[in-house]
């Protein structure tokens, strides 16, 4: 791993990708007392960074593994990045999500033309029912986290973000799976300025916190989470990483996560999803820690179904 | 009036004001046959096009009259922009409400230094009680809609579509009180190239619709749209601008302002307030009409309350 490998990949995955805008707030400064960069991810194609790992993981298959398509299991979002990046690459995908899965990501990943197969909301219901996809199609299996070509791709987005402001002191990453936030570790390490990064985590999921504390995996034992992109927990490749180049974690509660998306809605005018919501939720809870710094906080997505979401 | 008068009023209000983003969505660009170019009112100082009319009049005000401060009537978004340009310009604001006006609107304006007096929600109420202050305080009555400062400082979005986007064939914008559509034909038949503007209004509060085929200022019996900012009707100074510059109207259902606005949340993830998507949800009825045309689309602005809207 070098430098060299980060500037491969952004320049592999850039055509396929939006470089993201970049929100400030002249109100939400005010508010953390801290210079707030928000690297919009939620307007990324499909609307979360997902996109960049997706992208990057099918690209550095052979044309040999391209043609047997790819298959992963997702809770949501890896499910239409995965669907997407295949359809702009030629290749098929197919995804199993658990049957519980929010209907809007559901209908997003048939129209990208994902092929979807059912299974109970388990890891191992997950884990079986791909692994028989591997085994009948010859497809090859993408997680959406635990993949260091998901990882590298996920990392264009802070490069992106640091490349406009390179100066930052901290930036803030929500932590589920951990590929994003290693990506953005990887980042800030070759491409910062001295700029620490932080992982966010919802209280009642804090395996991550757990684990960084500890010095191995941790799981939940349960991950009733609003941030449902983060009920997932970390893996041997990425947590290493983590290990490395993450400076700590901080957790959220529930109501700290839903104000914060809410502010985010109300003030900045975008729309994101409630996993978005714990970097800044972080940055609001621990406002001494951040005052007068410059940072960045990378807002994972939008997709949301907007028929259920709720604000109080 | 000349095109000079237009780039002074540009000019004088740019420090105050920000130049807002276009959005594309090559996603919407299918769904309406069209290539839509999305001028994102949203995300204006205070969440709305009006800040630029409110302080283009504020600043046309001599020392004496800025002295006295302003005051207006407004439903919402006007109160809002009046307040944060006085506060900015250092000049007070008074501004009358409807007491059914929405919560987070009214909560801005406190929050943003006017003074708030409460009448009931007709427009002789209205006018009374913003008459009462001009005359106890000496203030300035500054219409929302039906002043030429107002319009003059609404125009400057479209001069700013059309600055990055010169070869629109049609700009639509909401119409309500009149005074954005206004703005938007005056920018457009200075600085577009053969650039059409149409209005778009809500088929329940269809005045300005009926105002065009009749020649004279029409009224709603009733006006119970869900695009709240639209309720208002056209004034003496905006109707002869819009018979001279305005193509024409079309009038659009509730259920397609709603469709229309979801679409909008949900695919560019942004949020916009009804009245911003009456303008889109006119294009999606009338695909035939803008089919392989550049089209323009001024939205409007974003103050919701998020606990209330509904989207179906």
């Amino acid at each position: 791993m070098d430098k060299q490998v980060l500037l491969e990949t952004r320049e592999r995955v850039s055509p396929y990708i939006h470089n993201t805008s970049i929100f400030t707030s002249s109100l939400l400064d005010v508010m953390s007392g801290s210079k707030l960069f928000f690297k919009c991810e939620n307007f990324q194609k499909m609307g979360a960074f997902k996109m960049r790992g997706a992208t990057n993981a099918i690209m550095q298959l052979s044309k040999e593994q391209q043609e047997q398509g790819v298959v992963t299991h997702s809770s949501g979002n890896f499910a239409q990045a995965l669907s997407l990046a295949a359809k702009n690459l030629g290749v098929t995908a197919y995804i199993v999500m658990p049957n519980n899965a929010p209907k809007v990501k559901k209908e997003a990943v048939l129209a990208y033309g994902g092929i979807v197969t059912d299974c109970e909301p388990n890891i191992a219901a997950r884990e079986q029912a791909a692994q028989q996809i591997v085994d009948e199609k010859g497809a090859t299996f993408i997680h959406p986290s635990n993949d260091l070509d998901v990882i590298l791709g996920n990392a264009t987005a802070a490069m992106e973000l640091l490349e406009v402001h390179p100066d930052l002191d901290v930036i803030l990453s929500p932590v589920g799976g951990g590929g994003l936030l290693a990506g953005t570790a990887l980042a800030a390490h070759y491409f910062g300025n001295h700029c620490l990064v932080i992982g966010a985590e919802p209280q009642v999921a804090d395996d991550a916190f757990r684990s960084l504390k500890s010095g191995q995996i941790e799981t939940n034992d349960s991950a009733d989470t609003v941030a449902d992109g983060l009920r997932t927990q970390l893996g041997d490749i990425n947590f290493p990483i983590l290990q490395k180049h993450v400076d700590h974690i901080i957790c959220v509660e529930e109501q700290e996560i839903i104000k914060a998306m809410k502010i985010l809605w109300e003030r900045l005018k975008i729309v994101v999803e409630p996993s978005s919501a714990v970097g800044f939720a972080a940055v609001l809870k621990e406002k001494e820690y951040f005052k007068g710094k410059q940072v960045g906080i990378i807002l994972s997505g939008g997709n949301v179904d907007l028929e259920t979401i709720k604000f109080s």
